[in-house]
C-alpha cells in the first residue's frame, strides 16, 4: 500500500510508492558508466603543476612546500565579490547585484581520487578547510547565508572530474531556507526543544532507518525521503551551525561523511550525487530551534512534472530498505 | 554583471549568472539525440488495438467507433483510490495511506507525435479531456488539488514514449502549493488585487519577455527563470482555477500551448521538457488571489548542490534573450 509521509521539518510531504517497488539494489550503477580517471591531467586546472591556472591559494594544507589541499576562489563564480546588496526595482520586479563570494576546495591534488577512496587525510583535511572557509567568510560581512556542496559526475550537476566541493556566501536567505526554519521555530515555540534532536530520538528508538551512529553523529535515510538513498548525517550534539562543531567531532565527522559515501560508492557502484551542508544562516547561528546537518542525494531518479509542480516527491523505494542495505555493505 | 532575481510571487530568488553565460542557441538539441519513432508499436500499451492492456476508459473521443483520444486510470499509479485519507502517527512522524487518483490521457493513437506535431483538432482534444477530468476529479470528494503534467523525454522523467499527459489528484495540499499561495493572498490583502494580473500587465509593459500574446493568453519567459528556455503561459482572464477557463478560452489555449511547444521543437530541436498546469486547490477555486498558469521547463540544464541546498537556481541565460529568440522562430 503506498503511504504519504511528512517531512517533520519543512512539512513537506512524499509519496513512497510500493507499488511500483524498486528493490535497493535496482539501482546499483553499470561498471562502464563511470571511466576510469588518470592520476594526474596536464590541462586539469586543479591538478598538482597547474596552480597558474586558479587564482592564489586562500587556504591550504602544506608539507614540505608540497600541498595536498587547496581552496581557491571560484573563477567562474555565479556571484561577485564587489558588487553591492542593494535591492533594486525593475518596474514591479524585483533584483540585486550579482554580490556573492565563490570558492573551491580542490580536496586532492590526484585527478582519479573521490572521498570515498581518498586517504582519510585528505578527508580531514576537505572538513577542516569547510570549517575554516566559513568561519573566514562569516566574518567578511554583508553575508547572511554559506552553503558548502560537492557535485559529484554528470548527472550532479558537474563537468569538473578533479575531486573538489564548492562553497557559496550569498547576501540572501531565501524562502527554501527560511520557510523550515519558521517552521522549527514555531516547533520550538511549542514543545520547547528542537525538533531535530526529537527526530534523532525517534530515529535511535525505531532503528529501521539508522545506517550508523558514531559517537558523534547519526546517518539515517530519512522517513519521508524524496529519493532512493537520500541519507542525512546529524550531529548529536545540538549545534545550529556548522561554523561551532568541536575539533574532536570534526574529526568524527570526516570519518563518518567518508564511511557513508564509501557505503554508497561499494554498495552502488559509484553513483553520481550530491552533498549539501545545511546550516543555519550567520544571524540565526547559535539558536536552540535549529540543528545543521548534511544532506547526501544519490542522482539515482529524475523529479518530473508532478515534482515541479506539487513538490511532491514520488519515491518508489522504503528508505528502510534503503538503511538496511547500507548497514549491509562491507567497507574497509 | 551577475544578478539575482526574485520571483514576485513565491519571493524565491535566482541568480541569472551573466558571466557564465550560454547564448540561447547554445542548447540547441543534437539530432542524433532522439531516436525516429514507428507510428505504431505492437507492444504499446496506449497504441490503437491494445486497448485491452489499458483499464476502459474514462473518457474519449471518437468518430465511428474509432476513439483519437482516450482517458484512463493510470495501472501503476503512485496512488490508490479505495484508500483512506486519515493521518496517522508513526511514533513522532505523520504519514497517511497513500490515498488519491492517477490518470493518463493518451493524447492520440499515433505513436510517434507528440503535442508539437499533433493536429491541432488532437491537441484541442488534450486540453478539452484536461478540463472535464478536472471538472470529474474536482467533485469526487476527498480531493483538494489536482496536477496535470506532461513529461516528454528520458530527461524529463518518462520512458513512456507514446503521447501522454497525466492527471494526479491527491487529498493534500503540501507547503510546496501553499507557500506561494500565502504570498499572493498577502499581496492581495495589502494591494487589493491580483499578483499576478499586476505582474502580466508589468511583463506587457516591459515586453522584453513576452514570447507571444494572443486573444486570451499570455506567453513569457519569466523575469527570475530557473532555468533557460523556462516558460509560462498566462490566462488574461482573472480566473485562479484551470477548472473555470471557458470554451472560448479552450480553444485558444489548445492553439496557444501547441504554438509555444512548436517554438521550443523548432527553435532548439525537440528537447525534452515537463509542463505543469498550476491550478489553485479546489477549495481555493474561485478567489481574487490566486491565478492559474502552465508551466514549462526544458531539461536542458542540471539543478545541483547549491540549487538543493538554497532553492536559488542559477541560470546562465538570459530570459530576455529566450524570449527574442523564441519569437524569432520560424513555425507554420
Amino acid at each position: 500500500m503506498p503511504e504519504f509521509r511528512q517531512n517533520m521539518v519543512s512539512k513537506e510531504w512524499v509519496i513512497i510508492a510500493t507499488e511500483r517497488a524498486k528493490r535497493p539494489d535496482n539501482f546499483v550503477q553499470k561498471k562502464e558508466e563511470r571511466k576510469p580517471l588518470p592520476p594526474h591531467k596536464k590541462d586539469c586546472p586543479f591538478c598538482s603543476g597547474n596552480e597558474s591556472l586558479t587564482p592564489p591559494s586562500l587556504f591550504s594544507v602544506e608539507k614540505n612546500g608540497v600541498w595536498s589541499l587547496r581552496v581557491v576562489p571560484n573563477k567562474f563564480a555565479a556571484l561577485q565579490s564587489h558588487l553591492t546588496t542593494e535591492r533594486k526595482h525593475e518596474g514591479r520586479f524585483l533584483k540585486a547585484d550579482g554580490f556573492g563570494i565563490g570558492e573551491v576546495v580542490i580536496e586532492t591534488p590526484s585527478h582519479h581520487l573521490t572521498i570515498a577512496t581518498m586517504d582519510p587525510v585528505d578527508v580531514k583535511n576537505t572538513v577542516i578547510a569547510y570549517k575554516e572557509r566559513y568561519n573566514a567568510l562569516s566574518k567578511t560581512g554583508r553575508i547572511d547565508l554559506i552553503t558548502i556542496f560537492r557535485n559529484y559526475g554528470e548527472r550532479a550537476g558537474t563537468s569538473l572530474e578533479h575531486p573538489h566541493s564548492q562553497i557559496i556566501a550569498t547576501p540572501i536567505v531565501p524562502p527554501h531556507v527560511r520557510n523550515p526554519l519558521y517552521q522549527s521555530q514555531l516547533a520550538c515555540d511549542t514543545f520547547g526543544d528542537c525538533i531535530y534532536c526529537g527526530m534523532m530520538e525517534e530515529e535511535r528508538r525505531q532503528q529501521a532507518r539508522v545506517v550508523e551512529e558514531t559517537k558523534y553523529f547519526l546517518v539515517v535515510c530519512p522517513f519521508a525521503s524524496r529519493s532512493p538513498f537520500e541519507t542525512r548525517i546529524y550531529p548529536k550534539i545540538h549545534r545550529s551551525s556548522f561554523a561551532s562543531i568541536s575539533d574532536v567531532e570534526l574529526i568524527d565527522f570526516a570519518f563518518v561523511l567518508q564511511d557513508t559515501l564509501k557505503r554508497l560508492y561499494a554498495g552502488l557502484n559509484d553513483p553520481d550525487y550530491n552533498y549539501v551542508i545545511r546550516s543555519a544562516p550567520i544571524e540565526d547561528s547559535e539558536v536552540k530551534y535549529h540543528h545543521w546537518y548534511v544532506v547526501i542525494v544519490p542522482k539515482l531518479t529524475t523529479p518530473a512534472g508532478f515534482e515541479i509542480g506539487t513538490g511532491i516527491y514520488i519515491n518508489a523505494t522504503l528508505p528502510e530498505q534503503c538503511a538496511e542495505f547500507l548497514r549491509g555493505v562491507a567497507i574497509q
